[in-house]
């Protein structure tokens, strides 16, 4: 059996008891460190109580038949960052596994897909999620534009997540977001959420000076906003009176 | 302090370590299950091994005052189905407590918002997610219907949460959308997400026999389908070969 195990949003801490007790078990433990990142992988060792090898991308990519091929005769639980089935990655892996008659179990696990309402911002409001990557060369993607707007069409928000391969930080985002034609709009920006999160809510252009550890995102405000979405980003995001225009 | 911590999609396994911690240190233990439920929550007692009292919707909403005044004089954690920032009711409380000066921590737990993944459709294809609510007298609200609608109308994914007060199974909620105008579409029944999970696909009008133990959710699919989406269905959830018309 093969066992996807989501470690969750923040740290190892975040791994559930489920997770714990299906690496205990296991015959063997693989942990990936590259479709996002959590603090103190160092640790998962020292936690379990076992080894943890290290997949590389071709190892899950590539090779994952080489995976597939162990999990058919013993059972290998593989740890992954968040929740594992956001990265299209698994999704494929759990495909490649049950297409070879290899039984798939997923252990799920917290994420910002759900952890950006820390901001008060509203599950149901939000849309379609993008990520801001880095420019391939000197162009620029309008993608994630492209969703913002499309998201603007139904009066939603939108998450962004920022590109990790090198890690990208909010006010690197900004600039590419500008560079792709976006308008200047209300945005929340999120550090470190699931740890000591920090939260600012302001124009874009007024956010390039964002900082904070850990991992980044950004969310777009949709064109209007619930009052009690505007009094949370006042008192949680620190957000500018002028945030009650878009109230609706 | 007051910690709002989640339990996560499924059971009490799902629980994070940090939750578990959280719980141990605290000076009061609290738990809700009426915004969401998980299974084995009779068993909190013994795998925290110390008291957790009940609360019920009026503690939480009405009477919130009441733990906030406690929260500023102790630790006190709440635990909660899901991811704790998904349900307003929490929000709120976040806001009560913060405005009355008291340190909030949330821990994050996993969700049906990302868990939805587990059926191969893509994280960045879905669009808002709406309630399907038991009718108020004889009023069918159009809200859901609309809100897929909306999505479709940027070719996303709708994931649908059904009503928990009585628990609505996935046939209930396909006969009060088909009352609200909703058209006969594809769409994806789950039920036990992170359990022992189930997935059926097939135009909703076939859906109407699903049955499966533990909760209920439904997606209505987008326009159309990447190719990979396609075979996930077709693999994970047994649905027709016709569903290759909608793959772009």
């Amino acid at each position: 059996m093969l066992t996807l195990a989501g470690i969750g949003i923040h740290d190892v801490m975040d791994m559930s008891l489920k997770a714990l007790e299906a690496c205990r078990r296991a015959d063997a433990v693989y942990a990936e460190a590259y479709t996002s990142r959590v603090e103190g992988m160092d640790r998962l060792e020292e936690i379990l109580g076992r080894e943890v090898k290290f997949l590389s991308r071709s190892d899950l990519e590539e090779n994952a038949k080489k995976i597939v091929e162990e999990a058919a005769k013993r059972d290998v639980v593989i740890l992954v960052p968040g929740d594992p089935m956001v990265a299209t990655t698994h999704s494929s892996l759990k495909l490649e596994a049950e297409k070879a008659g290899v039984k798939v179990r997923v252990i799920h696990g917290s994420s910002i897909s759900s952890a950006v309402c820390v901001t008060g911002l509203q599950f149901y409001r939000f849309g379609k999620t993008a990520t801001v990557s880095w420019p391939l060369g000197s162009v620029v993607s309008s993608y994630p534009v492209n969703v913002v707007r499309s998201n603007w069409s139904i009066n939603a928000h939108t998450l962004l997540l920022l590109d990790l391969n090198p890690e990208m930080k909010v006010p690197e985002a900004i600039e590419l977001l500008f560079k792709a034609g976006m308008e200047d709009w209300y945005a929340v920006a999120i550090s470190d959420a699931g740890g000591n999160v920090k939260m600012k809510c302001d124009m874009l252009s007024k956010l390039r000076d964002f900082s904070g550890k850990g991992l980044h995102s950004l969310v777009i405000l949709a064109r209007t906003l619930h009052f009690i979405e505007a009094e949370c980003l006042k008192t949680f995001a620190d957000a500018p009176d002028s945030l009650d225009e878009i109230v609706e």
